[in-house]
């Protein structure tokens, strides 16, 4: 009752303040009336068949069930009448052959490398086509050296090695999981001439330390492990033999050994049990407090004594990975193509990633089907191969990418979802539509809608400035990668989002072989609510995307977003010079002889080079011209432009303006230049990326053309607002 | 080589800028070869010596050793040539009879209770006459009940613990050391009716997550436990039956039940190997994140499961403590004393608590010994029982309360000594005499002074104002309690110093068994180095002091120093004004019910009134009256002023007149009212302490009363000032 109410509420708001973005007012009455039907049609009860039936059992890339959960979504597809169809890519993907990992000396220790099936959850015991705990995309290898802990395995953290005196050189690193992705941590291990790579899960970060582990409780226990793709993602996406090509017949294929996204070095995973010991044979120095963990032992830097041997080798098998999509046709712009996105493989059972996002995407697609057909094309992919890097997806896009270029709206993406609060990310020029449609739908725990509980929660855990932008700024993050929206919004610039529920159901079972249904229906959403929430949402934006008179795209929030990390960038390279500056004056006076301990490890940082001035104002110019640009142009959804397929057009492809055709340097697979997968990060988001990162890897004689490259985007996108207005004024 | 370079560099500069405080040319000449001297005499052998001898064996009081070390100092001093005296004082001081922690459900554990003897250190297996660890001041208690983790047990955590719906009443706590004085920790528990209190060590803050721990390194071990006083030292110091008076015969004694320092409940410490079965059983929430420790274990708040017995006993003997007081009177001013002092008695063999300060003290009263007479009385004091609460100090104070308050000059206080960076607080006033001292003794480990290295760390580790600060600032924090200084300072009003080295050497032997010589020579001061430069140190200002024409007392910094603590406790006033009606509006606007998990244990915080306004503005003109006088007051030590005897005595008795003769608010016997140990910190400094914890703890009526007290007291000092002047200018 009180539910009703509330969306009740949130719709006469709506129309109250002037109607839905891009909707006229009759168009928002009728489309206030589709939702009512989407809201009533999504059924929690379906959300949790779905997911007892594909997560019963692990479905990875070429397992049995993943076959048969393709078969299941092609079928559901086409029962409720969608052309479907399985597209399908040959794409080298790795599975183990061998693991061994052994403390040699000072004493002897052989990793068990295996989860503990759990007798109370009949998922977990189910061991049939279960994937061991991996890497893939590790190279085989069989390597033996002293070990180092390197922490988070982070640029910063060989520097902070490196002022201790130790060299990684030849030998073996162990790093914690955070911070970044996990191949970053192979990758610039090898960078530092590292042999071998171990990745392991602290309880600081996914164990007891966080809360009673599994299965008295939702956290990582002591045999858990993350699995997990360590292929260089911030380089590319996609299979890695076709970087930039789609993984189809008649494609060349690079050599393996030629394959620059494969990881440089042997690298595997394992649990805080098998860490432990390693740990504590370790000796040199003691690691700087952020560094440790939470298990019983005393962090040290290590270097010299313990001593291990890793073996891990691969099948290297070319495996089918087969997409389903499914398609209805727009009534009004069938060339005119929303598409909605969440994959289907997992590394086991996985509940929740991605099952929890894919049954909302189903549920969607279920309701929207009963509805009359849409004036755009709504076109519904489950993803294959996403673990491995992408892979289904980027192929598809690949393969696909003139067609996408022109048709291509909008992608809309989840990947998983849980339960709390509303996280979103995507390309600005989406964000307050995307917005509007948050505040319409309702918080399955309090009553008040998604929007406001987020905003609520800012508010009161950050308050100050991020509460006021919570309430009227931009609310989207910046997208790095991670997941199947990277193709469309990285390398092609088709306007994207992704969205999920998150803060609360707290869990370790992530890559493990615990992320199972009584886990996720125990710990995580148990009614799944928020999978009803999350399918009310996006169902949401993808009519109203399939259905605006005039598309909502708000070009003026790119001119925002843009003064905003130019902003960032301006501090960051004064930052950064203040600092240089200060330290190498510390440097010269002598200071850090004065206070660093005589008897301790740590040694002064290096003298580094001053930080340069820049020159913004190519830049500054550009966003002034695109602002007065922005400024100006004002679409209205109640008037009747003659070329409004056109207008609508050129509103969804000009982000594709603010791509470089020469791609960001030293990786032309990804073209935005306002957002991009940060180069050692992988998951988090640089903003402005060319000119952010120059500035931060200390590469300053890339930053003016940096700089003249964004101008030159930004004002294609002015010419192209220049031509919306024309032709509206016409 | 280097060394004597850096000193005849430092005494160059020294003479270059205008000579020593409060000295003409000339005497500055005089005191600059006298300090020469005292560098030259203070032998790293001597040091070595008394330590070996007097810390061979535990040494607190009335114990064997303890005796004999009382003799043994008496006959050093008289040796070299002062008038000494044993002073005594009859105290009541428990021991343990008996000692018993069991976790009686859900599962059986009794605590050891006791500490592990090292094989390789020879001092820590010698058991005879050692204290067992204990927490001297718990009342006798034999309790039973559900165990509650307070974290330190601060005000704040029980806020924590009511926002999670867990009360203590009726239950036992268990807390971890450390963010306050120990004694705390019972005290506050006690007002939210807790029956008894555990109090361990967290490998977190004290252990192996520190470092390797003892023997193979510095850290606390699993058998360690930090014993020590729980007395309400916030209350007053000294003798728990005799608050405010001597305990001396025929002085009227409190009887024990009437005692308000005597903590409120059965109390005991213990080792976090004893503590971990007791956490690991505990169920209820899960603690938040800055309340775990680095135990294997899900901290968690209980309150509900594990069920402990506790029960102590003590003997309640009256013990003797036994100062040692040496005396050379001065030739020009015997009645005006330099006073300085370290505490003699340890909790066990206390080789760095409080020997290695003492040993210092001793190397400037031989080395003084040997110079010509001073022109002032020169006051060495050894105290016992500071480790029951500053008993030894504070008696002997109140004793001579009226002789000191005309004839006390300074108190100059150590309490052990470390490794590292120069620590220094107290009266500002000295402030500037004691940075001079600073600038003129040499680092051991770097070959700059003291003062530059100090500097120098600041300003890399902190920048900015920080740096700016270290550089022309006032250097000395707040004094809070803790060691002896505290009945001269903030019970009498004489200007105190208290100083030691520290951030090197870090050790876990605090109050244990393992505060021992071999581990102080091993791991925190290995050739006495830091002892050498203590003395230099300590006996320098003692000499400057002892021997200036014009006592450097800098009046101007008290202006400067009350102007800043006034903008802090505005600051304080109007965050919480702020806060508190931001905190107002998220419960009227329901927000707390939008953000906190439905399924978790946090609750919406109390609604609290809201924050007045206060008049500052008596205040305000105070120190705006205050200013000008001490602007208007110039002293030179170059002129011959006909009163010099009663100007030094007016400016070394200024401080008192920042008295409250009331005392401060519920605790008579602290008379400052600049500084003072935090009511609910016990070590830890608040600065305008009526006011500031009036604001603090909501008390707000309060207030204006602090303000006015302040007020005229600042006008008194005024007057003081002007008095100077008129005497000056005559």
């Amino acid at each position: 009752m009180r539910l009703l109410f509330a969306t009740l509420v949130v719709a006469l708001a709506v129309q109250a303040s002037g109607g839905i973005l891009g909707f006229d007012a009759a168009g928002t009455e009728r489309q206030l009336a589709l939702e009512a039907e989407l809201d009533a049609s999504v059924d929690a009860a379906d959300l949790a068949f779905w997911m007892r039936g594909l997560a019963a059992r692990p479905h990875h890339t070429g397992s049995e069930h993943g076959e048969m959960n393709v078969e299941s979504l092609a079928n559901w597809f086409t029962s409720w009448g969608y052309d479907t169809e399985i597209t399908s890519y040959e794409i080298l993907i790795p599975r183990p052959t061998e693991r061994r990992l052994v403390l040699e000396s000072p004493t002897r220790f052989v990793a068990s490398l295996t989860e503990r099936p759990m007798m109370s959850d009949p998922s977990s015991r189910f061991a049939g086509d279960m994937l061991p705990p991996y890497n893939s995309f590790s190279p085989d290898g069989d390597v033996r050296g002293n070990v180092v802990y390197v922490n988070y395995g982070r640029i910063e953290d060989y520097e902070t090695l490196e002022r201790h005196g130790v060299d990684v050189s030849g030998k073996i690193v162990i790093a914690r999981y955070g911070a970044t992705f996990r191949g970053m941590k192979p990758k610039i291990a090898a960078l530092h001439g590292a042999i071998g790579c171990i990745i392991y899960s602290d309880p600081v970060d996914d164990g007891y330390y966080q809360g009673p582990v599994y299965p008295d409780g939702p956290h990582k226990n002591a045999t858990g492990v993350q699995r997990g793709s360590i292929m260089d993602l911030p380089l590319h996406a996609g299979d890695v033999l076709t970087p930039g090509r789609p993984a189809i017949a008649g494609e060349p294929r690079l050599a393996r050994e030629d394959a620059a996204a494969i990881a440089p070095i042997p690298t595997l995973p394992i649990s805080y049990g098998d860490a432990e010991p390693i740990l504590a044979a370790m000796k040199g120095p003691v690691a700087p407090r952020e560094w440790r963990g939470a298990l019983p032992v005393t962090y040290r830097l290590g270097g010299g004594e313990a001593t291990v041997h890793l073996k891990v080798t691969f099948d290297w098998q070319m495996l089918t990975a087969k997409n389903v999509i499914a398609r209805r046709t727009g009534s009004q712009f069938p060339d005119q193509w929303v598409i909605r996105g969440n994959h289907h493989d997992a590394w086991n059972h996985g509940a929740r990633d991605p099952i929890s996002g894919l049954i909302a995407l189903l549920a969607e697609a279920k309701a929207i089907a009963a509805m009359p057909e849409p004036k755009r094309t709504i076109v519904y992919a489950a993803w294959d191969a996403e673990e491995h890097g992408l892979m289904g997806s980027t192929e598809w896009v690949e393969e696909h990418i003139e067609t996408l270029r022109t048709n291509a709206v909008a992608y809309l993406n989840t990947d998983g979802n849980g339960r709390g609060f509303l996280g979103m990310g995507g390309s600005h020029a989406l964000d307050k539509a995307f917005v509007q449609a948050a505040d319409a739908v309702v918080d399955p725990q309090t009553g008040v809608s998604v929007l406001r509980r987020r905003q609520a929660n800012i508010c009161v855990n950050q308050g100050g400035e991020a509460c006021g932008r919570a309430k009227s700024g931009l609310q989207f993050r910046a997208l790095g990668s991670g997941s199947d929206y990277s193709p469309f919004f990285q390398h092609v610039g088709i306007p994207s989002i992704n969205s999920s529920f998150r803060g609360e159901g707290h869990s370790g079972a992530y890559h493990t072989m615990h992320d199972t249904v009584m886990h996720f229906e125990r710990d995580i959403d148990p009614g799944h609510d928020y999978g009803v929430a999350l399918a009310q949402l996006n169902g949401r934006i993808t009519l109203r995307l399939a259905n605006a008179t005039v598309l909502p795209f708000d070009l003026g929030a790119i001119t925002t977003i843009v003064k905003k990390y130019l902003a960032e960038v301006k501090k960051l390279a004064d930052d950064q010079r203040e600092t240089t500056k200060r330290q190498n004056e510390h440097l010269a006076a002598g200071d850090f002889a004065l206070v660093l301990d005589p008897s301790g490890s740590l040694m002064p940082p290096e003298r580094r080079p001053a930080v340069p001035h820049f020159n913004f104002a190519p830049l500054d110019n550009a966003v002034m011209r695109l602002e007065q640009a922005t400024d100006a142009l004002e679409l209205e959804a109640n008037r009747d432009y003659a070329a409004i397929e056109r207008i609508n057009q050129l509103l969804y492809t000009a982000e594709a303006e603010l791509m470089n055709p020469k791609g960001l340097p030293d990786r032309p697979w990804y073209r935005h230049q306002l957002y991009a997968p940060g180069t050692f990060e992988g998951y988090g988001a640089k903003t402005l990326p060319a000119i952010r990162e120059s500035i931060e890897y200390r590469n300053y004689a890339q930053v003016p053309g940096a700089i003249e490259d964004l101008a030159a985007a930004l004002d294609r996108l002015t010419m192209r607002v220049e031509e919306i207005r024309v032709l509206a004024d016409d």
